[in-house]
């Protein structure tokens, strides 16, 4: 049997890349005044004329994360998800949550899938004081699947100019924090579910009977379950950290897993060594590492490996970083790159 | 033969309604103070603390056009058609454009495809100075069919706080000035393209071959190139009209047609008596109705029938605004509603 690859389940993430260079230059054509910084971060920054703030947006989607929801019919999560995941990236920049939008689109629209999804997410964002200011439900007959549904999030954070976080801030030296996933988040489901798929067949069940299985390296949990918790909202845990720590980055780790995003929150010639050693890959990685045979490095370069977020702070800050947040891990520090790779695991 | 609906193609206007009224209190809840007005604007009104300026946030995408605009490879046009929605979205609260992102979703991206559209999405973006400032893609595997994707803008404007078009100032005896449209715009596509399909297969020919052919009531032109018109950005023609006259309010007639929109940009109580002599409706749309034997009054809760945007302005002003917009038609005038039906022909 021979181990699958993220880009062997039909997602191959150098597809999208070449269709981005080909509009780079239309795209830039856009840029107004107000705009700062350039392609890449994990939201755009486009500063109010005449005032000191800067907002932030972002937009997501939760990825076929939607089709396993449906299967086990736990529509609420992908609401939440979508939430989360928008404010994290508004985090990243240094940004807290001002107003959200949703984008519903379906088949046929029905209304008590649609209020589970987007009730949850309002629910989010009033634990977020976030105003879900508007929305856009969509019925296109034919476009999907029977039940099938898709979703997008739009969110706009703002923060004052001297607090937007800055790779060009980073420094050799600097310690990195990183903070607890849930699971995969909304990253790299699309592989989670081929090896289901494949390792039920093998085992000659169902993928709902296989889903469904009280699992002995999940302590008696069900790979279902641990693929459904909802993406972690990191709002409360930056909040603490700004308090007591001189923060000069951040990177939300989603899709691209560590490579693809790490390195979005470093300089040019910086890179990150990051001692594997220093938290325990929870086991649902493991697990769904071993039944597909996923290659190491295909695995950490898709999945967040049990860290969400990581946080780039001032080396003197680590201790009350630590202190502050119980759940932090020191991971690593930032260093030189050394090569193509810019994150190096010591 | 009988008459197609909307409802009978499979959208239904009243399911969207029904899913929004379940979580009507859970949205309610995530209200900050910096939220003005209620739901059913065009656009969410957020002020921003300490500032004079209110952001409208606007999201949409463009429906069933994307199959038609895919099966005939004008992939381009609805780029161009998101972004000129979701202008004439903030234009109707008054405001000008910022800043725009989208959001791309597919089974397999096509590099190609992508550039097409996104690319147009851009230079949209340019014309009317609003920077394209994030957007995401998302290749999901299976949820759509062959070749398929979805489309979902998003878009941030501004405006002064004593600028905001607030329908609560419209008066009995305003005038409305009609623009016109090119077409469709984005709305009706799903009942468009059933018409076009059963009248194919009437005829005998393909849909493709249907909707190539020269027709006499489009002066020669085709049916498939009527129906993929872009969506017509108003962004000039409010500019001007906002120089020479006080403009009350603001519709933007999307789906849901003349009484899905126009009451949106009256108040309690107000209705709109429209002459519909004042203009001829294009032979597209006579065209689309006599092929499908659709009702009349199917017709204009589907279709703008030739009116993209209403604007309700002083009486006073409606001289100087037929000046300034050569394009523009008197259609009626504001008055006391008079039933359910806000929306009078007369």
């Amino acid at each position: 049997m021979s181990g699958l690859t993220y880009k062997g389940t039909g997602v191959d993430i150098t597809r999208a890349e070449d269709a981005l260079s080909r509009i780079r230059e239309r795209v830039a054509r856009t840029k107004r005044p107000e705009v700062i910084g350039g392609i890449g971060a994990f939201g755009g920054l486009f500063q109010l004329a005449g005032t000191d703030t800067v907002l932030v947006a972002t937009t997501d989607g939760v990825g076929t994360k939607l089709e396993l929801a449906r299967e086990l019919d736990r529509h609420e999560v992908v609401g939440t998800d979508l939430v989360h995941h928008c404010v994290n990236d508004a985090l990243a920049m240094g940004a807290e949550p001002l107003f959200f939008l949703d984008y519903f689109s379906c088949s046929r629209l029905d209304p008590q899938v649609f209020a589970r999804v987007v009730g949850a997410m309002a629910d989010a964002c009033s634990a977020h004081g976030t105003a879900l200011l508007g929305g856009e439900t969509a019925e296109m007959p034919g476009m999907y699947q029977d039940g099938a549904y898709d979703l997008a999030g739009f969110l706009v954070g703002a923060v004052a100019r001297d607090k937007v976080l800055d790779p060009a801030n980073v420094r050799t030296g600097d310690a990195l924090i990183g903070l607890p996933s849930s699971g995969l988040h909304t990253n790299g489901y699309t592989l989670a579910r081929a090896i289901c798929d494949r390792a039920a067949a093998r085992a000659g069940t169902s993928v709902a009977e296989y889903l469904a299985a009280a699992r002995r390296e999940l302590r008696g949990g069900t790979l279902g379950n641990a693929l459904l918790q909802p993406h972690t909202s990191y709002l409360a845990d930056v909040r603490a950290l700004r308090a007591v720590a001189r923060v000069r980055s951040i990177a939300h780790l989603t899709g691209g897993g560590w490579e693809g995003n790490l390195p979005r929150a470093l300089p040019e010639g910086l890179g990150a060594a990051v001692d594997r050693s220093s938290w325990t890959v929870p086991p649902l990685f493991a697990l769904l590492g071993n039944e597909g045979a996923v290659p190491d490095s295909e695995q950490w370069t898709t999945w967040n490996m049990g860290i969400g977020l990581v946080a780039v702070i001032a080396p003197d800050d680590e201790r009350a970083a630590l202190r502050a947040l119980p759940d932090a891990i020191a991971i690593g520090t930032v260093e030189e790159a050394r090569g193509q790779q810019r994150v190096r695991f010591a």
